[in-house]
């Protein structure tokens, strides 16, 4: 089969298809979403080597040990747990002792015309959504992993941090759950054409907002931001840090301390609310698609993925 | 009276006493305590010029609002809130937005021969307590706040990060409270001796106990400190942050979001319990004074806290 792989440099070469493992499926890839971690992996980020990309949409051909999968359209979890250390039996299965993680940690990812993920991992996607938006299953659900972690109350007054991708998905599932808030970022004329219903702002917009809300969700994906974030969290308030930054990053914590924050960090999400919340409104999410390039684009593709929203490659 | 002024140096003057607003008591001062805070606003922090000083045991002199608190044995919180706006009225009044705070922000402190407080910020000292001990309610205070803060389960594992004042104030209120756990720090002899109940490890000896605890607390007041109470954390862990470092340190926060770690920042306490432990155990407490110092031995007093447990000053 044909599949991206990243070994210092990545190419489009021939490889085996996957040989499963007990209680594994094989799946024939449709689409796959290029994500900011795709684009670090390039970079050397976690010392991956093999063929990347964790979020997809595609069709179960092999399930030996379900074979009702067979024929079904499905998008997976990305994290593969071992079952059996203390994590996962404390129900904690996404910090696993023996994680893998597709496409980003000892697992083949989804840029090749097949993968494999285990039967637990997958989710059937209903007819209505199409296989577009189906690809944004994976990153939705990081952002409803905010709810799952932060009580937000209704009296809370709530920004969003960041108006790229995951600021932005963050912001429809808030709207999506009538919790009123501010998204703040660069881009505001893109962001009200995907949710016209927020209020957003630049960010030099801002001043005098210090200690200001309840609840600040950062996702901007840098130093600067989450200077921000702590800036604006009013004392005994929460900030949900949503995005990773570069490491050795100057930062002052000193008001974390004296404003007794409460800083939640958040990563991936639950799977079921997000397909739900697809069947209903997938139009929104395919607005954030700004390109879809077949698998041997892939070159163009990643170059379009570092300047706009989300790009997919076309593979089945 | 005689007061420590801090003007860009400290000095032993001559001032007036302090002159009552409505609702403050006037406070003959027996001993006060040397804080690391202190001798950070000796280098400046806060830009505080005044009386410095926040920990200690007095006796009212006046008190036009309650007469009856004449003659009585006090200590005090050092927080001193305006009453009205939205933080204190939602009974957040430790981040009060007009806060003045007692020998730190705006409000001169205890190292005088008087000083005033609120009488709402006032609480009696039964006789049990002798006034060294006393001295140590508000840092006593500050580690009872990691419980107020901090759901610790019974089958959580716990360690405390920093043997120092504070580190050791929390180790005896977490083995007050049934709660075990390691102590992490650089003077285990030390730590043995205040409490021998506790189990105590170099930080060298900790290797491989990276994402071991359900909770770890940080109270080593460096950067360094900080990076190993994320490391020892479990995944979905709590780290309470109690101790502020400079601005500016280079710092990995990555692993808080791949984690999902919880982080609370934690600061000032509540001293009705510290009042009640106290009435109990003050032997142990006093085992951590290591100095006491006349007034006009300031100088002496300030270069010994410097490098050892808590230093008073003895006024009245």
């Amino acid at each position: 089969m044909k599949a991206l792989y990243y070994n210092n440099y990545l190419e489009l070469i021939d490889v085996p298809e996957p040989a499963l493992d007990k209680g594994e499926a094989l799946i024939k890839i449709l689409y796959a979403g290029i994500c900011n971690t795709d684009l670090e992996i390039l970079k050397g980020y976690m010392g991956f080597k093999g063929i990347p990309g964790h979020e997809f949409v595609g069709e179960v051909v092999k399930a030996p040990a379900n074979e009702a999968l067979v024929g079904k359209r499905v998008v997976g979890e990305i994290n593969i747990a071992c079952g059996r250390c203390d994590m996962c039996l404390a129900g904690k299965r996404k910090h696993c002792r023996n994680i893998r993680t597709l496409g980003i940690n000892n697992y083949n990812g989804v840029f090749a015309e097949y993968a494999k993920l285990p039967i637990e991992n997958l989710h059937l996607i209903p007819d209505e959504i199409p296989d577009t938006a189906a690809t944004l299953v994976e990153p939705l659900a990081a952002a409803f992993q905010v709810l799952e972690q932060a009580h937000i109350k209704p009296t809370d007054s709530v920004c969003v941090i960041g108006d790229g991708k995951l600021g932005l998905l963050i912001s429809i599932v808030l709207e999506y759950k009538g919790i009123r808030h501010i998204l703040i970022g660069k881009h505001p004329e893109r962001a009200k054409e995907i949710i016209p219903e927020v209020q957003t702002h630049l960010p030099f917009e801002l001043k005098g907002l210090e200690n200001s809300f309840d609840v600040v969700i950062e996702a901007t994906g840098n130093a600067k931001g989450f200077t921000s974030a702590i800036e604006f969290t009013k004392p005994m308030g929460t900030l949900v840090l949503k995005s990773t930054f570069a490491a050795g990053e100057s930062l002052n914590l000193s008001p974390v301390v004296v404003k007794e924050l409460n800083i939640t960090g958040s990563r991936c999400g639950p799977f079921e609310p997000a397909i739900k919340f697809l069947t209903e409104h997938h139009e929104r999410l395919n607005k954030m698609i700004s390109g879809i390039f077949p698998l041997n684009e892939y070159q163009k593709a990643f170059d379009t993925a570092k300047g706009s929203l989300k790009v997919l490659l076309r593979v089945g």
